[in-house]
């Protein structure tokens, strides 16, 4: 398969170009700040809102960053993935922006909001199963078919290097953090996350946060083994993924430490959020917050503590405080 | 009763004392754009956001202003009002600011977060029948009893000239604005921004948007007759209440015109926020925006139209397109 993914491990200087890249077609997103939210964890809060980028999610910064790295020859011929969420979407966008055709490969039964979104970014649809196999298999013929370039959703350093730029645009504006929490589910975004601030200012502790039933992260820092994703339903459905092998190098070498939440405390945060400070994130960014409001992570007193908030891509039909 | 309201019709050097007055304990709410709204719309949006104020919405700045202006004799007795809503925890929180008790009269029926949230401000609740009798003679037992100033929600100089601040920051933000538009319940917050606009920039239009089966400042214009409100379910509930004389008088002087978009439309335009721009909005911030995604507002094309969003206080636990 046709499939350029850059396996090394990226640096802060990837993170830097890849920022100088993208600056012109992402959002510098807000931090956001809230006393309810401050009182409530029981230090300062600075909320880094990936929910007000591009396609609500701070996937678009890697997908920009690596649709826009490809060389122009294999360019032309497009670019190819296969999600069911803000990934497709991601790449849709980015192909759209750089002109290039984009094939994105779904699940039959992925919610038509989702098909509609990716429709109207101008991307060709690919529907197959909804099975691991019958996506990857559907994803093999596309890219033969269309010679365009495979990018996976986050084991691949551009991906990583584009999301850590989310980090690098909180430290800038926030230099003196004291501690950073983002989520980990294919381990894109807190890779990118622990090497921009490892590189920008090591004493910041990066933490990620996981369902407690999607732990398949904590489990393979703790055994040194690579786990295999445990396959849940966390209503954190982003963080459904587990690592892959360059996302686990990268969390072994630069990430502090994991911490779990309950499906309860994830929703609960949530709702929170949406209450007190009128925003919209989906459930996969509730996760550092619910593990700050129930002392998952311990010593915050007096600190200054920022968080990554994956996106604000929610099905308002399906509120998980009415499951 | 014990009421010091001020009937005067305020002007636009009042909105600028009353900004003074009260701009160290209000938020300056964020002007927001987005490039999907302005599709929708076809032209170009800025939503002046009050979702983001204090007690999450715009009823903070009124009752800061009326709260803050009362002589210090009187206000050690403390203010008072009826209201299960926003203008309830508006007057709690500004009497907590200024360190003098707020007797707050609510229907029993009130939803308990109301009632946590005005208890949370430190003010006394005194519980009623949930009808408008019941309500008017509870507040004057209270006010008999305690020798506090009753606070008017809306029909009421103080409380107009502080709602009229949300456009003047607007207007300071963005003085090229060509139409703004506001939503009319009890006419302050569409009288203050009247006001303000007629003294900023007299030709701005200043348009009031209503819901259909609410319409009853439509109707009073129309008539030059003050109607009574028309006890509807609208579910922009903040909308449900009818003028005052004082406010009709703002808006006979100063507003443009009156439109009016149906429950499904606001439904609609409330959603469509929602998952656009990631921020909750509540129905009756989202009655303007419908009325410019319906086109009932004329001659927007190339045009710049203001919106003030009033409030983000929505229960999740029912939302209208659940309903």
């Amino acid at each position: 398969m046709h499939q350029t993914a850059d396996l090394k491990i990226p640096t802060l200087a990837d993170v830097r170009q890849a920022h100088e890249k993208i600056k012109g077609s992402i959002h510098r997103t807000p931090v956001l700040t809230n006393r309810q939210v401050d009182e409530r964890a029981g230090c300062k809060v600075f909320l880094k809102c990936e929910n007000f980028q591009k396609v609500g999610a701070f996937k678009f910064r890697g997908a920009c960053h690596a649709v826009f790295s490809i060389p122009e020859e294999e360019a032309n011929k497009g670019v190819a993935t296969h999600s069911s969420g803000n990934h497709a979407q991601a790449i849709a966008l980015a192909a759209k922006m750089r002109q290039i055709p984009a094939y994105i490969v779904m699940p039959e039964n992925s919610p038509e909001v989702k098909k509609r979104a990716v429709k109207g970014y101008g991307a060709e649809i690919t529907f197959c199963e909804s099975n691991q196999q019958a996506r990857e298999s559907t994803l093999e013929e596309v890219v033969e078919e269309t010679g365009s370039t495979f990018i996976h959703p986050y084991n691949d350093s551009r991906i990583i290097a584009g999301q850590g730029t989310s980090a690098l645009e909180l430290l800038e504006d926030y230099p003196a953090l004291d501690i950073i929490l983002a989520p980990v589910g294919g381990g894109g975004l807190a890779s990118g996350t622990a090497i921009t601030a490892a590189g920008m200012k090591p004493e910041v502790k990066v933490i990620g946060c996981e369902p407690e039933i999607a732990d398949d992260a904590w489990l393979s820092l703790k055994t040194g083994k690579l786990q295999p994703s445990r396959n849940t339903q966390t209503v954190a459905d982003g963080l459904r993924t587990g690592l892959g092998e360059l996302t686990f190098t990268c969390l072994q070498e630069h990430l502090h430490s994991i911490v779990t939440v309950s499906e309860e405390e994830i929703i609960e945060a949530m709702r929170f959020v949406w209450e007190r400070m009128k925003i919209i994130i989906e459930a996969s960014g509730a996760v550092p917050v619910a593990a700050l409001f129930n002392d998952k992570i311990k010593d915050v007193e007096e600190k200054k503590v920022g968080i990554i908030i994956t996106g604000g891509n929610v099905d308002f039909d399906n509120l998980p405080w009415n499951n």
